[in-house]
């Protein structure tokens, strides 16, 4: 059996909703990051970064969002969950997947923790304080991309790359992000990600309210 | 033939170095940042996100390192750039392009481009004072994969995760990022990288010298 280790509302919620929608056979072992467990020589042995998510599979761990739901995708083919094709086909759903890993989640991050990136609390108030215009400009191309009325990031078909979203626009009404609504096509698709009965799942498993 | 937008010493270099080492048919289309071409009318039309790299293919753009450098270890298998086996073992390599891409290569942006992040002076100093802290941490992780003689990321096979770390310890050796020298296994990476012939080949190509 698969063993998920995750934070609650934390990046992990992608993989987490990804194993269910992909009827996984899973465990999902919460990380208690208020008691500090994830640098805990315990959990380090797990994953030497101190970070979620971390899958634990009988052909060894995989950590780093984009590669775990892209492993899920192929694995599971029956689920569906990576758009019908060739490894092109594939490859454009992890692009989409790299933007949100290595620029939008990023640029969230300078809000919490901003503290990886500075130490004094001017340093750490004027990255806070670029964080929404840095998300209007990042987000705008993904707003962008829903104006051809598709309900899903890749088109017609659902894959990993929306509950990757998901999270991410969960994100934004967090204090200090600037809110959801410049982004109307992304609260709509917020919106239909949440009426998945696999979402409903994975947010009551991780004690999380719907947005 | 496929067409790769890039910028000298930039993160491009690394699917630039893929290319040749698969053999592929490509041309190398330089963008010069210098003159803010990545922000002309004519290049947005090619990647919306105003960076490199970008690759051209006759099924459409591709961008984001990873994705790039997963795509060209999958379609040209007799290069033999990815670890042999199964998706499990793909997912491994991917696992470690995204570490470079959503951790180390961030980090290392503080210092250049750190104005992403940040506006006043005092809070770019403060960011990039931290860059050599962050960073020894960062790879103090890689280096230790390298422990067990390892010649390169992913073992006794070179694959697309090589060309991608090597561009990061090149960047080690810009002002304020602390240098090479608390990473002597990264360092000897560094040269056995640097010894290929198609390396070699590809920074001739970009006007770079070896470091």
């Amino acid at each position: 059996m698969l063993k998920l280790f995750y934070s609650p509302n934390a990046c992990s919620l992608a993989p987490h909703i990804a194993l269910d929608e992909a009827g996984a056979d899973y465990e999902a072992v919460r990380v208690d990051f208020k008691n500090g467990e994830q640098r805990s020589e315990r959990y380090l042995a797990i994953n030497p970064k101190g970070r979620v998510p971390a899958l634990v599979t009988d052909r060894g761990i995989l950590t780093e969002v984009p590669a775990i739901l892209g492993w899920v995708a192929q694995t599971y083919p029956a689920a569906h969950l990576k758009p019908e094709g060739d490894f092109f086909a594939f490859s454009m759903m992890q692009e989409f997947n790299l933007y949100i890993a290595s620029t939008v989640h990023v640029a969230l991050a300078h809000l919490f923790p901003a503290e990886r990136w500075a130490d004094s609390a001017e340093a750490i108030a004027n990255m806070k304080a670029k964080v929404p215009s840095n998300l209007t400009a990042l987000l705008g191309l993904i707003e962008d991309r829903f104006a051809d009325g598709r309900p899903w990031v890749m088109g017609a078909q659902y894959t990993v790359a929306d509950p990757y979203l998901y999270v991410m626009t969960r994100w934004l009404e967090r204090d200090g992000a600037g809110g959801s609504a410049p982004f109307p096509r992304l609260v709509a698709h917020r919106s239909r990600v949440q009426a998945r009965p696999a979402v409903q799942k994975v947010l009551a498993d991780e004690g999380l309210e719907p947005v």
